[in-house]
């Protein structure tokens, strides 16, 4: 089914509306932006009885559906996740305003002045998933970097959103700022989500957050240039030269910590060299740890490893399973990665610099650990604060997006009169 | 009618060449890089009577067919034009290596060593039209910068390129780098260059260089990640205090100095206050030197100025035509400039530090010019050396696209055991 006349029309409205705002917002100075989200934070914890009871209406009908318990589990928001959007947006107002920065400069030999600024995209869509907290990082990520932002949240969360959304519109406008730096796109299910992709020229650029089905679908229809966002499927390789103990602890704490991020890992390999005294203590602590893994024949020679198919290691399993194979050489490990990786994060467990040295220039994923957890591959542990995804593509951002990857740059030349 | 199953598997077959090219080449010295592109150079020089021969062909079946003597005339080679198509590559192997510098660097605070180095994105397409000597330099910046090329010129051009791109694989080869680092893409006309769209994965940026036709299809149908290049609808506007002879001489030389490029201006705007002075002499100006003005009423007052139609004020001439107005404010020309403009380059002559403060701050254009020719928007005249097009959109590259717009980066983060 195409999306109607009517909600094209009506997308189209909104984003006219947003480039306004997103004109107003672009030569906003700092201290109103700042203000902006101070206000926004102030009425978030203002609205929290509103908010929570719009919550409950859309959790009560995700239940009414059948919805799955852990799908409910990131819809449903407590005074304390409310509080967090607001503490998160106060987070943002404390950071720098990429906005301005001067990436390059200088005086050519005609004299001529050269400034290459960060600026603003302009109007910025998010399509996400299930999680309404979302709503409010955005809205703030966007807002700090100049970014009217169009919001298009799960229909599962749409009260929730609305709710939010209605108290950021209102506490830009006790900032100064028009309202439409933030709006929700309406109607309904996938067809607005299809509107906005197709909206070239209304929307600069593009945002997926969610499963790696909606980002393929984002990817493949959208002719807004998007940026690609966190699916990783991420591997430890522990070398022949590793420390036994360190990829131990390395192994455990990139699957376990938290299996359901994207920075977790999914696949382990191992130097054939180190094997035979490694496997017995790596297959029984990720057991002890409740990990199902799914192995080679010699990672199956161990009790309770499951055959792994060839498909198990192209899976971002997202629970307490891992894939695990035996490799001959840490080049085979690099092809294996090549072959398999989502392109997110990788990891190489080694005590040899040359080991680290091969493995970090042939690995092209966003993120290489050199004896450290996948799970460093995030904005507020890399010290960038608030992030708005993980880009897993080469284009603009790769890595996590803070506020300066949520900018573009304009060059400013001046002369006395100057022409060739 | 859709490309072939088999045009796919060719397609896929030099794209996945192209990959592991690109591997050898991404962590190829730039030593190495730089001996290639010195044996590329000299490889056209020797191979000039074969190349011209293959030309000779082309541009006769182009006549053959009928086709235009200005389109002829970009096909055309001449041993002056294979010279400056080797000097171009020497001038590239001049150029500092982009790979490898570290955009950002910390120690954290629990010790972890973060860095972020520029790396080659990988496979990089080319669709472009007409000019041969493309070839040669998309190759060039393709090799430099470490990534693979695979390029898609016209059909009309398919001896001259072919000539030309057996001499650069055969030089790559002596300077020990597979001949793969740059491939045509087979099969005949549009079908191939479809392919080559949708090759997600397999090809990682595409970047189309030719005429807004070109362009437009490339940025519509392509699921590879593109940047968009080049269409220029470029302003001038002249502010209320401006100073008039310099305002001239920018318009003329905007204007004039090359009509077919993309930073030529192809819109006059002047401030109302100016206007009874500064219409007639400008307007005189430019049908002296032979360009037709396309007016509103306040130009048309004066002989010789043709009535603009709305559609006028869109259009990317590309020949001595120029649409003109008259606005009642700075604003109003921004508010035109936005409507307008293909968000290339845009001018302000004017000698108010207000005027160009407001005029630099609220234009969204890759460059904005004060007191300054529309036609410095170029990688060459800023500095930058070989530059592989103008990007006119927001993602990744903005404005000119020297050798670090062809990266992408990596993080490369060590630690000691690190685990969170």
């Amino acid at each position: 089914m195409s999306p109607t006349p009517d909600l094209e029309t009506a997308v189209a409205a909104v984003a006219a509306r947003a480039r306004e705002a997103a004109h107003v917002l672009a030569v906003a100075s700092r201290a109103t932006k700042d203000r902006a989200l101070g206000a926004m934070a102030d009425a978030l914890v203002a609205a929290t009885p509103r908010i929570l009871a719009a919550n409950a209406e859309d959790v009560a009908a995700a239940r009414a559906q059948g919805t799955a318990e852990a799908i409910i589990d990131r819809l449903r928001l407590d005074e304390g996740r409310v509080a967090g959007m607001a503490e998160g947006l106060r987070e943002v107002a404390a950071l720098p305003d990429p906005v301005g920065e001067v990436l390059r400069g200088s005086t050519l030999a005609n004299g001529l002045e050269l400034r290459q600024l960060r600026v603003p995209f302009g109007v910025v869509g998010m399509i996400y998933e299930a999680r309404p907290n979302v709503t409010a990082d955005a809205a703030g990520i966007c807002l700090k970097s100049g970014n009217a932002a169009l919001l298009r949240g799960s229909s599962s969360a749409s009260r929730s959103n609305e709710a939010i959304v209605t108290a950021l519109r209102d506490a830009a406008t006790v900032a100064g700022l028009p309202a439409d730096v933030v709006q929700l796109v309406p109607g309904e299910g996938h067809d607005a989500a299809k509107v906005l992709m197709r909206a070239r020229g209304l929307v600069d650029v593009l945002i997926p957050r969610g499963g790696a089905g909606l980002i393929r679908s984002v990817v493949e229809e959208s002719t807004v240039p998007v940026i690609e966002t966190g699916v990783g499927n991420c591997h430890v390789y522990v070398d022949a030269e590793a420390d036994a103990d360190m990829a131990l602890d390395i192994v455990l704490n990139s699957k376990t910590h938290r299996v359901s991020v994207c920075n977790a890992a999914e696949s382990l390999l191992v130097h054939e060299d180190i094997a035979a005294t490694f496997l017995p203590r790596v297959v029984e602590a990720l057991q002890q740890a409740g990990v199902t893994v799914h192995g080679d024949p010699a990672f199956t020679a161990h009790d309770g490893v499951v055959a792994a198919t060839e498909d198990d290691y192209d899976r971002e399993y997202l629970s307490l399973d891992i894939s695990a194979a035996v490799v001959p050489s840490l080049e085979a490990a690099v092809d294996h990665i090549r072959r398999h990786s989502s392109g997110h994060t990788e990891a190489i467990v080694t005590e040899s610099l040359e080991s680290a040295r091969r493995f970090t220039a042939a690995v092209d994923s966003a993120a290489v650990m050199v004896n450290a957890s996948t799970r460093f591959t995030d904005g507020g542990e890399l010290g960038f604060g608030a992030e708005i995804g993980i880009s897993t593509q080469k284009l603009h951002a790769r890595g996590p997006m803070g506020l300066p990857e949520m900018t573009s740059t304009k060059y400013v030349v001046t002369g006395h009169g100057h022409t060739r």
